[in-house]
């Protein structure tokens, strides 16, 4: 397309909104004549929602979740037990925890997983505030919520090593059929894992 | 989720988001993520771009197309052929005939098409404006690239009528097989107009 065609500030617009994942120059050419169409009620706010968020939204001191308030709310809630912490990689996996409702714990996010090959060591992703935090207090149990990939269980594994000078008892999610899921379409490493974590009926 | 675990600014960004065509909850939630990560390169010149696009953005008096100058640049590009007046429904339907090479004449966006069941009349679209553009100056040809579809046809044989009194030829988009189609995959409708509007070879 000859650049005449579109304007600076329509252009600037579309290649910023290509790269938000989920959308590729072509959705985000729709998107823009989307929210042209819808100024006010949308454009307009979601700009405002843009720099708000980039302002105010902050990690958590304690625990590394996203939130405008520092504790966030998870760490200031006193209804969660907090005894039983959850290692997350990021906060999307907190958010896929809560929204399942399966841990009425804390969380810790680490903010990625060890990569020896991507050049990840353990004093990129927040290691040290996990190790002080399950030395103190009242926290009994960690919870890896990690992964099941390669940078996942070495991660979990490295952390294991970590956690063992705290007294704390360090367990992970169990490996197996997900519900709903059909044996015959099952990878051979999950059908291994759940026949030998098999447990009474 | 209970309420409390995201926080309302970062709720209200994700709410925001999910509007958009092409993100439903879930992207949007990734979205919201990827752009915190990303708060100096993409958050905050995305939020300033929206507004930026939202105060500047206008529809060209003449034809309808968005811009940032008035006329748009279509309209001032002395290089086009303003003869030849190529009517579209959207603006995205002028982007994708520039992609495509296709016009390099001027164009006219009705913003819309006729539509009865949904209650759209010719004063709802700029019909007004084409018939005064195509009645004046030295244009000779209008052609009418919209949609093939009931509404699109409504519309092309409603423009026809009213160009009637203008001393325009009034042509429309030929419709047959699509470049790299195979016949078997067609429709019968299709198939049917590309052989009564055979050609030799």
């Amino acid at each position: 397309m000859p650049a005449s065609t579109i304007g600076p500030e329509l252009q600037r617009l579309i290649d910023l909104l290509t790269k938000m994942p989920g959308l590729g120059p072509r959705s985000a050419k729709r998107a823009a004549l989307y929210l042209l169409k819808k100024r006010e009620p949308v454009m307009r706010p979601l700009a405002f929602a843009l720099a708000d968020a980039a302002d105010k939204v902050k990690a958590c001191s304690v625990c590394g979740n996203w939130d405008s308030i520092d504790p966030c709310a998870v760490c200031a809630d006193p209804q969660r037990n907090t005894s039983v912490l959850c290692v997350v990689q990021d906060v999307a996996d907190l958010w896929a925890l809560e929204r399942a409702g399966a841990h009425r714990g804390r969380y810790h996010v680490l903010g990625g997983l060890l990569s020896p090959l991507d050049g990840v060591g353990p004093d990129d992703i927040n290691i040290g505030g996990l190790v002080a935090r399950s030395g103190v207090d009242d926290v009994s149990e960690v919870v890896l919520a990690l992964a099941a990939t390669v940078d996942g269980q070495t991660t979990a594994h490295y952390l294991t090593e970590q956690l063992l000078t705290c007294s704390v008892t360090v367990t992970r999610l169990s490996q197996g059929v997900p519900v709903g899921g059909e044996l015959d379409y099952l990878d051979e490493g999950t059908l291994a894992a759940a026949m030998k974590t098999r447990r009474p009926f």
